[in-house]
């Protein structure tokens, strides 16, 4: 795990603020259960109404949490009055979303100034056993200037 | 729009079918507008519990919506008796997901026998104008002899 | 296929002077066919020597044309004075890439400011026939007062 | 660096006799250096001729180091009498690819029966100095009853 100063001192703060703004993480269940400088780990429970057709995690559920937690990854290292989007990923599905709860652990890889790359792997969690679930490949861009709502 | 010729005479009854048995799709209100061999429409309101800290609709939700069209467009091209899954895709996200709702319109670019890749665009729906919010480019694997559960 | 409106009057000119100076394009004999506003056109020959083990191109040499089309879609968008960078591309292999030559067609989908996202389609041609062979979505940054090197 | 058991006893001369046979390997210079089940280790010089307008290694030769390395850690587990193929795969450039020589390092993180995940790391080294410049998540296709020409 590589370790990262951040530029701003209340990241944290900012970062749950961000997260508690997000209705659609609430809609899923999602809470932060970790934040350090370029990680986040992120957990959401396997609900019967986040599954898909053969009983498991819809990989759009599995992607939301991947995807916020990749940004708040990013987001904690941007500098004060700055705030964070989504412009691409990629996932990777590769076995299916099962067990009490998913955990997702997202890292910075890169931590550009306008561009910060990061991954995010999900795992689900059953009798305490991870078997990793889908990993993604995520980049997010920082909007200087451009903070966000309080 | 290239025409494909269905395997399976009954692939609406199939892709209907299973659509219904997908409880994330309730969850976030999708709904099927046209479904043509190796094309699926979508539709999603922009309901402020699928919504992000800006306002918009989340970048998973609407990852969630193309990825779904774009396994049906899929679906829609497999022999009876076989499952379709998501193995991986990749979205751009290009513009703020808003207005009265979102539309995801998919289309197979390769129908493989094991592999059918298919491209898949969002919309946001403002005052009747779309506006092209995601393009997402995903694979989806054709499972014979694992038919989706009834 | 959108037309845009480039900020640079000189984008032809900036685009070939760029063009001529990669060495691997002429490594690989690749050549612009193509510029319009948004809009690059490439061919490659298929010689022996950028060809994988069964006798087909190299996925890699593909991409290189692939790549390379969209980054000069984007490019011809691009002010005066500023340079383009590939920050991240996928690609989906449809079929082989054989014929007499490929050609590969980028197309900008959104020509951000900072951010340009292309998509670009590479062709094997025989006997005339076409047949998509790659599909590559790309995101193009532009490094404002980067300009490239005369 | 997670450790798999080969179905093909003959892994290696297999690997070996694939790699040989890539004419477009030749033109840019790759070589193998390290090859173990699941994992693959790839050099390439960064001479003139592979590289783009700012000298620094062109995405694509970087990226066809990086796909080289993730087939053969995949093909290293299949079984014998089948062939490797890329589906597709996401590449995120970092940082600039330069130094004395690239290196890839590739990983698979999901040895599935028909479909192989890997991910594919690229650095540049300096005077010893490794920097990552390149990270790919790919898939690869086993073509069972396809096996490489001889």
């Amino acid at each position: 795990m590589t370790h990262f100063k951040p530029k701003d001192p209340d990241y944290r703060q900012k970062v749950e603020a961000s997260f508690a703004r997000q209705a659609f993480l609430a809609t899923i269940g999602a809470r932060m259960t970790e934040l350090e400088p370029g990680h986040c780990t992120l957990e959401m429970p396997t609900r019967p109404d986040l599954c898909q057709q053969h009983g498991f995690v819809h990989a759009g559920a599995t992607t939301t949490l991947a995807d916020t937690a990749a940004g708040y990854a990013a987001f904690s290292l941007m500098p004060a009055g700055s705030a964070v989007l989504t412009t691409e990923f990629k996932v990777n599905l590769l076995s299916p979303a099962k067990g009490e709860k998913l955990v997702a652990r997202a890292q910075v890889l890169k931590p550009g100034r306008t561009l910060v790359v990061v991954r995010s792997d999900v795992y689900g969690v059953e009798d305490g056993k991870e078997t990793l679930a889908a990993t993604m490949l995520a980049t997010m861009i920082c909007l200087a200037g451009a903070s966000d709502p309080v």
